[in-house]
């Protein structure tokens, strides 16, 4: 069955969104759909037509085919939406930690580890760790202008020219078609690279080749998943609200933030699959929609990660009696690919007693229910996306859904979705610091920020 | 040299704290000493002594000592404090991908894993992975009440059974020293138990056998986390607000909250080792904090997790022009116990050649001031906590300092930082449906709620 979004509790009164205000909201719906049309007329939102672009899959396809059997390791060298989507397929779509399992239990598939920070003790342990014969690193950057990136890029290629390696076997770009520093660097190096479409950018790329090479690299079924996306994208292209869930989901979440005031919105899925899948959603919709608009004012709902069962031991207390400034998405899995009983042992003692008998897909089904009516009771809104399980066809559709709702609500914020100009300073100030040309204004700008202030310390 | 707080970018105008406004609230903190010092005499909060509990770190030490060589796996049964602390100690204190090393690259101390969870697939992957007879597992909960722990608990139970092991061997409970469900269940099965003090609340506990005996079998200085934390203990016994920056950084954070409108306190720091030490401290701040008040409003800032330079590509666009109700607190570190060099090539690639020459310890300080200084000229307030290196003693005091800023603020906000009443609703909901007895009450409750409409659903 598709997914299906239960959004009961966010009606709730008082706490939550009036139907009166709903049904005038809902009606501006089409202008939303208009919108995103444009764009996607335009060719601002490329995403959607990955799951039916043909050429990308092959590309995918062939190079993962010829690369079977040749690798232990996959390693990702990249950062942001060129490591977020990678490591949540693989979370969610390979067996419990695949990186500890060995080969055999892996079916032959290499580990996938993702570089995505520039902290030297990790990269000099994971290069300590390789053999790099039997390691195929991606770089990915659509630009090929990330400096974090493009570090990790000269110290690899370093080892590979020590190692006397052959280049072209232990590396591939995936990379903007004609544009960037990548696309002729690879040609230099004749080394393999993949395209991500002009059209799409870094946080809306897990369908391209940014996600899907290295997924089927490591045995996850891109086609089903792409096939879930499509799916979903052709179920989103209905201009009535009433059975376009993207939409509704986008709409609900931009009432709770503009008019009840709800400025966080967390994401907790009651799945350890889908324990990385959260920080992917958090840089879709943080960097996606944190914004300032043409006059001035900044908009965007706070986007925060959260896991169940385990987070109602760490975060639910403030959810549910700190501020009510939040609205919380829950996601819940109908089947498990696995289950285990609980066994009957201690029935005398209380504590134990009452788990015999039960499952524990039971038990973290029942916990979010519970959680999910606890926090309706006491007045704050709540919304439970319910997934069959957690597979290829449904993560994409997952993926997909999420995307299109972003966009939308990109719509109702006015402002683009799509771009992210608030980086830009931070990174003129790195530029200047680490004296790269061209960076002589950012230079001066840093020069006359204030110093840090000895009162100021402690 | 110990840990120093700059919060310079706090008093930034406009945007950050009036030094009027600073000095006014550093009057009141004699108060909140007070408020303390009196909370620490009624014996709540007990996590300020556990540097100095000798008979605690003997219980560890011995425990650990005994255990030298006769496992490759340990194994945590716990949530939420039982599971944030060591986790984040693990990755903080040893080598990086501790758990994907070898036995001699470990020194050949065990792997750490943690069940914080029910989810059967990641419980039944690692029952299948692990080498039962070679496998300690800790079972941690205070009250012995915790759900998930015992359901986890009553599975392992079962395997060791069934597997024909020595209970006593496979298994040890960190537990109060008298109340709750573990402690005869110790005693009825033989099992070794390590004591959680009466006056120490799960997620102030790091610093007892909860956290220490996992660190101990892992091979981490015990004994320099506590003088570490110790150090800062004895900081923060000094009632004048200029020297103790537990308390300019508790009201730093309440002041922006209540004055500024702040309510959302990003933790940021720049350093892998530190990649799981923001999720411990946002299970201490929010679950501490979140609170109603006894006149009914609701208290407490948002903590969110984040890592530098990583989330500069996913969620640093929101800080820095979405809402501003945000402060970012950075941790930057000085040394690190490695450094990569980045090697001189492709001189003639502008996005490549200006980064040769620099090492990643020099990129990743840069990109952490750089963020810190584009912040702060975005009107964005932001402090830094400076940290020599991450190693034993500076965790310790890195912990030892947030657990006491959190309970001051719990002083300033005038809440009790110490209990947890919200989750209680959600949990009494779940032992209605899984049938426990004594929940009919809640039961009755349950059945009473509005069940799911079909109109809000889509």
């Amino acid at each position: 069955m598709p997914l299906r979004l239960d959004y009961s509790n966010m009606m709730i009164s008082p706490g939550g969104i009036d139907p009166k205000t709903w049904t005038t909201a809902g009606k501006r719906f089409a202008d939303t759909m208009r919108g995103f049309d444009s764009l996607r007329k335009s060719g601002a939102v490329g995403f959607v037509d990955l799951p039916d672009d043909r050429r990308l899959l092959e590309q995918v396809t062939r190079f993962s085919a010829a690369a079977r059997g040749s690798y232990d390791d996959v390693v990702i060298l990249g950062i942001g939406g060129s490591a977020l989507g990678p490591i949540a397929l693989r979370t969610a779509l390979r067996p419990s930690g695949w990186n500890m399992l060995d080969e055999k239990a892996r079916g032959g598939f290499p580990r996938l580890q993702v570089l995505d920070n520039v902290d030297p003790e990790t990269i000099a342990a994971l290069l300590d760790r390789l053999q790099l014969a039997r390691t195929l690193f991606i770089v990915t950057s659509k630009s090929g202008g990330t400096a974090e990136t493009m570090a990790q890029f000269l110290i690899v290629h370093d080892r590979i020219v020590a190692a006397k390696l052959d280049m072209t076997k232990q590396m591939v770009f995936v990379t903007d078609p004609k544009q960037g520093a990548l696309r002729p660097l690879a040609e230099r190096l004749r080394v393999p690279a993949l395209d991500i479409p002009p059209s799409v950018g870094g946080r809306f790329s897990v369908l391209s080749p940014v996600g899907t090479l290295p997924a089927a690299l490591i045995g996850i079924d891109v086609k089903s998943l792409l096939a879930g996306a499509g799916e979903m994208a052709r179920r989103c292209e209905n201009p009535e609200l009433g059975t376009n869930p993207a939409g509704v989901y986008a709409l609900l979440q931009w009432l709770a933030d503009t008019q009840l005031k709800k400025s966080v919105a967390v994401f907790m899925p009651y799945s350890d699959p889908l324990r990385d899948f959260a920080a992917w959603f958090v840089q879709l919709w943080a960097e996606s929609l944190g914004k300032k608009r043409a006059d001035g004012s900044s908009v965007g709902s706070t986007p925060i990660a959260a896991l169940g069962a385990t987070d109602q031991h760490a975060q639910v207390q403030l959810f549910m009696e700190g501020p009510a400034d939040k609205t919380v998405t829950f996601v819940a899995v109908k089947e498990r690919r696995t289950d285990v009983k609980i066994p009957a042992a201690f029935a005398d003692v209380r504590e134990l007693g009452y788990l015999a008998g039960h499952t524990l897909a039971e038990l973290i089904d029942i916990e979010q229910r519970a959680t999910a009516g606890a926090l309706a009771r006491r007045e704050r809104p709540n919304m439970t996306i319910h997934l069959d399980r957690v597979d290829a066809a449904h993560v994409g559709e997952l993926m997909m859904f999420l995307e299109i709702a972003t966009a939308y609500a990109g719509q109702l914020y006015g402002i683009d979705a799509f771009n992210q100009p608030g980086v830009e300073l931070g990174k003129q100030f790195a530029y200047a610091l680490l004296g790269r040309p061209g960076a002589d204004a950012a230079k001066k700008e840093w020069d006359s920020l204030p110093r840090s202030d000895p009162r100021w310390s402690v």
